[in-house]
């Protein structure tokens, strides 16, 4: 991996030792993941943290970024008999170097090396937490109350901004993503299965040699938000929602969906709703800016979205109250947006609460707003996913029918005609400039002309 | 999932619960695996021994099966909020009822029904770690010593011997597998990259909504076993090792292993090494006997190979006292094979050395044999891996003629001709019948002049 040059690395450890000013920072590098048995693994994922301050994508590591200046990885060299295995590759020594690392230590000097002032990350993997529990001595129940929120924070604030060369790879990041969904709309028809679909995707991946960033949604039943079953034919008048994100060379996320019909061209009921959900996008592009909530956004995103679903008779009265009384929710129900970079939702691993909205403000727990992971003001630099969605869920209608809500804005008469729609979502990811948004990677089909342009191609 | 009908996982489960007579057996199911955060997982893999007494693909799982005939499943039924995200899904006491289990309690019930005869299986992810540490209330160190060697060896056995519809799912694994290894050899050529041919095979995978068993190694240094870099490019002259495996629709592994020139013929020096593998692989499966050892196997292969290696020069003297003194791992330092199943290393989380050698034998630490993940008796109904290879590793050269070994029976100077030559490996799977083995899955391309002929296609 090793994306930047070893000043990089060295800047960002510095910047953090700076504001921390005191004490030892541990930052955990993850295992191997075992699927079935100890040694047959998913493929390896190192912790973000842990790549944007060290680098070195490779499992078994641990680091701490010390005050005094010298900062330690910890880890094993291969063995002979490793090397048989795995062909000669780079010393641990040598990739620490290249990151500006001059101390490499064996992984059992670690505990000698914790203090009373070693400060950590909340611990998100199993293996985290037998790890911490055994280095600090504590009860794995007791992690989560003795992590340092100091250095979540400092940390949360630098990884959040970010620079251009990362930049640069969100570009990239995005630009595969586009391809591939690209090759879905000049590619499917009826009669395939959406693993058909799911494969393609992949295939682009690994044809610049990188993964997926999450798991593909790729759905005819675009109403089930996170749908990985795969195994629907896509027939004719059905629409196909695709979810998916590949990674950069140097692993940061995109994350871009687009819905398409199945058929050559959109039906009009579902034209009506695209644009419905098209405009909303181009209302949220247009008027973020630097120091606005991303709550408001999301929910000035919501009002344009109401209002164009009470022009189809789907919801009535005043779309600034029915967004205040939750009533988009019933087509809404998930968040505008997230922050992406390193993750996808970055650095969610911290916790959402910690990240998304304090200290600016606090979580709400209502319906629709508690499934919004970023609240707080956007600041020059963030990157984040843009992301309206309009849906069909029949649950969900029963569920709010049932419980009288927002009768003075739904006309659920016409809502339950729509039983059979599905969904549609419509995600660009963008980095926060000086007057707003700047739009990560190549242009990817976005109207239904567009759509319905590559579409052609399919059926060409 | 659930592949075969209800009454196959009831019988399993009285089979096991006569042979163990009392108690409660504890299986415990895997839940899903954070990648770079917790919501961020990897593709759930069910564990398989939940698997193969439950059938349930699902996350979050543990069972008991009682002495008593009561057989319990432990989880959460999904909510409104879940349906929302996940659709309409049947219900966990549905599926349990699908599996003959008509007891489902929360998992938070599971530790009232733990009892001095729970037996249980050994851990191998942390999360099961921290699981059973909390149910037993004993400290994770301490689990190893716990566990129920007489629960593992009965599972073992049961497992072991494969049923008619379980040789089914392997014949399917591994039709699959052959599908896309001829994929790759009638479509590679110079100047694409090992991760498009990666990226080719997976995509048969999802063609047929399958999975990879492993991590796919495709590699143009064969001598490097587990090789997963990718990013090498594909010259003339060189060879291509693919091991690679895909699932059954029913979850069983395949695993075979193809070597094949990038030209569109092998060289003359290629064609005798892969000629010396190819009669070695046909010696094996040709002797394969229920009853025999399979470390007496391994080793009536290696002699094979070293009279091979003998007749091209790169050995001498006697070929059975060359295998006596160890000096075939030279180029054949890893296992003739494995068992194979549910897992591409059937059973391999309960221990190598109980799986594969206890009680008939104990397993070897020498250099070679200590590679040999099957050793003990092979009977009827067991499904294995056939796998014989020969390789060129630098490394090994250098430290084998430092430690002045094998000079009776090594012409080193010959061998370090063969420096660059990489590495060459064939394998297939097999069941043992009444009197030797019969091939699972439609052949697949094994002698030189059939690659050749699939590799004039990739030319056509």
């Amino acid at each position: 991996m090793m994306t930047f040059n070893s000043d990089t690395y060295k800047r960002r450890r510095d910047i953090l030792r700076q504001k921390m000013g005191t004490g030892q920072l541990l930052i955990l590098g993850n295992d191997e993941s075992s699927m079935n048995y100890k040694d047959n693994c998913y493929r390896f994922v190192q912790d973000s943290t842990f790549i944007y301050y060290f680098g070195i994508n490779q499992p078994g590591l641990s680091a701490i970024i010390n005050a005094n200046g010298d900062d330690v990885v910890f880890g094993h060299e291969l063995s002979i008999d490793d090397i048989i295995w795995t062909g000669p590759l780079p010393t641990l020594k040598e990739r620490a170097e290249r990151v500006g690392v001059r101390t490499v230590k064996k992984p059992d000097e670690l505990s000698s090396s914790i203090g009373k002032k070693t400060f950590f990350l909340p611990p998100y993997r199993p293996e985290h937490q037998i790890k911490l529990s055994r280095l600090i001595n504590k009860p794995i129940e007791q992690l989560e109350a003795l992590i340092s929120l100091d250095l979540l924070l400092t940390i949360s604030a630098q990884r959040s901004i970010k620079t251009e060369e990362e930049i640069d790879q969100m570009h990239e990041a995005c630009t595969f993503s586009g391809e591939a969904h690209r090759a879905l709309m000049t590619s499917a028809h009826p009669g395939m299965r959406e693993h058909h679909l799911v494969g393609i995707f992949e295939n682009i991946g690994m044809d610049h040699n990188v993964h997926t960033s999450y798991p593909t949604i790729c759905t005819i039943n675009g109403q089930t938000l996170h749908n990985h079953y795969y195994n629907n034919e896509l027939a004719d008048g059905k629409l196909v929602l695709v979810d998916g994100g590949l990674h950069s060379k140097g692993g940061y996320a995109g994350d871009l969906t687009r819905t398409f019909p199945v058929s050559k061209s959109f039906t009009t009921k579902q034209k009506d709703i695209y644009n419905v959900v098209y405009e909303g996008f181009i209302h949220a592009i247009n008027i973020a800016r630097p120091e606005m909530l991303f709550r408001d956004l999301h929910l000035r995103t919501a009002v344009k979205l109401a209002e164009g679903l009470i022009s189809l008779g789907l919801m009535k009265g005043n779309a600034e109250e029915a967004v205040a009384d939750g009533a988009h929710t019933l087509f809404f129900p998930h968040g505008l947006g997230h922050l992406i970079g390193l993750d996808v939702h970055d650095l969610e691993n911290f916790g959402e609460e910690h990240i998304g909205y304090f200290p600016d403000l606090k979580k709400s727990k209502e319906f629709g707003l508690k499934s919004l992971r970023l609240g707080k003001a956007m600041q020059k630099g963030y990157t984040v996913t843009i992301e309206p969605g309009i849906y069909f869920i029949p649950e969900l209608m029963n569920k709010k029918e049932a419980e009288g809500l927002h009768k003075e804005f739904i006309n659920y008469d016409k809502v339950y005609e729509y039983q059979d729609f599905g969904g549609i979502r419509l995600e660009d990811n963008f980095v926060m400039r000086e007057y707003g948004f700047e739009k990560l990677g190549e242009y990817l089909a976005r109207t239904v002309d567009e759509v319905e342009e590559l579409r052609a191609e399919a059926y060409g």
